[in-house]
């Protein structure tokens, strides 16, 4: 497939056969207790169980899979502040080759100990001063070849297998979906979902949830175009803190999504707790945020069915404590 | 089945046929990171997310379907720290009927909510004080059928289902389990998964696990006979607190248990942590004492294929993030 264009249901159907028996085909679990909280039927797409402990695998397994073998034995180079750098470093260990880093030096403690751990090698970067492309592009040239964390085709196919799961998932519960929420970085993860979900069940409305502050999404669709986000904030969702929404997955999500929300850092923590109570999974900030959007009323569940994706639990238990006293 | 003899196979196999599509076929997980470390093949199956939060829903559903309609008509009555409980509550509000539950006063604030939530109603006594036998027994001259927490056969042919599950999932993984491990209190969970286990694969060894000042089937499986818990301890592990092995969990325990190992409470804390990290689970104090086991180095698992049950994860916030900052 080109990689400048979206992928096709069949690219995803295919990054679905590559990834059995590797990729987890994680639950689609309910909380009877929060169904009759919200008045609905919420089903979580539990991709915390995810090998390497988030959906970013899939991406990665499935990029790497279609490289030609000859290029892909040079070895692979990434950026990402850690659930992409699991991906990569766990999908690169698995055809035994070489997989480069580049991480903020502030990422995560329990990010960049996994990405060790699994043999990948961390480039360091400060994330206000260096420019992150700048770190990869060295290695490119020595022939490495670049993993982009969402503006890719491949990738997206690849994040796509969570929405032909929790479409197939909800089928054999009996459930036909009236939305699917999707935390939304980049973005690959929610147009690979609405491209699948929407060719199981066209009428089901797929929503990006979003932290606030890192809402380019939402405003990108406002503007009908992309547009950054701005300078100067932070947020506690260390795996949504991309500049603006990539080229290929907003050409995607313009015309599949109904809409995009955001939601507050104290809004995270509380879907944090209540994935914590309710659940029994630990969800990282950025992975809460599309339960915190039905949490916080920002989407109304009620009498609909609706699927949610926990996208990540990759969380330091310092800051999970917090987020579990912040009550 | 005559009640005061253990379930055969044959019941284990009707308890799953009547939760098909009611209790939640939890996944078996595993995690490179652990099995790694620990140089074994770990699968846990994880309880944690069943319905109610722990395994106690199998066996107080199966039971109350077992019952004559006309006596369940008259409604159930239990004594329970929270697990079983919350297990009876959910089911008898599947059968429309009365739950009364008896709950010591200092039970978890999550348990006592969530029985509530269901419509169970709570008689709280004083577990230092009052005989919570005698607390029910007035429920009970009034026609409502006790649903024993342990010692009854069609409690331990619903909690083997455990059991069944597994070893089903670890066939369908292409794995051959050298071993399984399983919390204990009074033995229901341990019994009814060594009876389904060992009929599925008699070579597998099975061992019980439970907290330290309460290892009653340790000492009752070295003395030959069920031996009581010395008085004037207490545990961080509440799921567990039972005075002694029952008469019939026993019977089946002392053929089919390899043996049994203690715990303490750091190491209980420990287990919690690493399920939160490598697993994204959230595990209560009770539910972690076999992965405790393992980790402390009890039961060694080096070179062996393992099944850990992780039994459920009814933990308070508070309680939760004390464990996590106890390292």
């Amino acid at each position: 497939m080109p990689v400048n264009t979206p992928p096709a249901i069949a690219d995803i159907r295919r990054a679905a056969e590559r990834l059995r028996g590797l990729a987890v085909e994680t639950p689609l679990l309910e909380s009877q207790a929060l169904n009759e909280r919200l008045g609905g039927r919420i089903l979580f797409k539990s991709e915390v169980l995810q090998r390497t402990g988030s959906f970013k695998f899939r991406g990665a397994y499935n990029k790497i899979a279609g490289l030609d073998p000859k290029d892909r034995a040079r070895g692979v180079v990434a950026y990402s502040s850690g659930n992409h750098a699991q991906g990569v470093a766990a999908a690169a260990a698995m055809f035994g080759i070489r997989a480069v880093i580049a991480m903020p030096a502030d990422a995560p403690r329990a990010k960049a100990d996994n990405v060790r751990r699994m043999g990948g090698e961390i480039v360091a970067y400060d994330r206000h001063r260096e420019d992150r492309t700048a770190v990869v592009c060295r290695y490119v040239e020595d022939g490495m070849v670049l993993v982009p964390p969402y503006d890719d085709a491949a990738i997206i196919a690849g994040q796509g297998t969570v929405g032909l799961e929790l479409s197939a998932q909800a089928r054999e519960l009996g459930a036909v979906l009236d939305a699917v929420i999707v935390p939304c970085g980049g973005g690959g993860l929610t147009g690979g979902v609405a491209l699948a979900v929407k060719d199981a069940s066209p009428q089901t409305a797929i929503w990006a949830a979003e932290p606030e502050h890192f809402d380019d999404t939402r405003r990108s669709l406002e503007e009908g175009s992309p547009v950054a986000n701005r300078p100067g904030h932070n947020s506690v969702c260390d795996a949504l803190l991309t500049p603006q929404p990539g080229a290929i997955t907003f050409a995607i999500n313009r015309t599949a999504l109904t809409g995009a929300v955001a939601v507050s850092e104290p809004e995270v923590f509380a879907a944090m707790r209540e994935a914590m109570s309710a659940l029994k999974l630990v969800v990282e900030p950025g992975g809460a945020v599309a339960l915190a959007a039905i949490l916080a009323g920002r989407i109304d569940v009620a009498g609909k069915c609706v699927a949610v994706v926990l996208s990540g639990g990759n969380v330091d238990p310092d800051l999970y404590a917090r987020a579990l006293a912040a009550d």
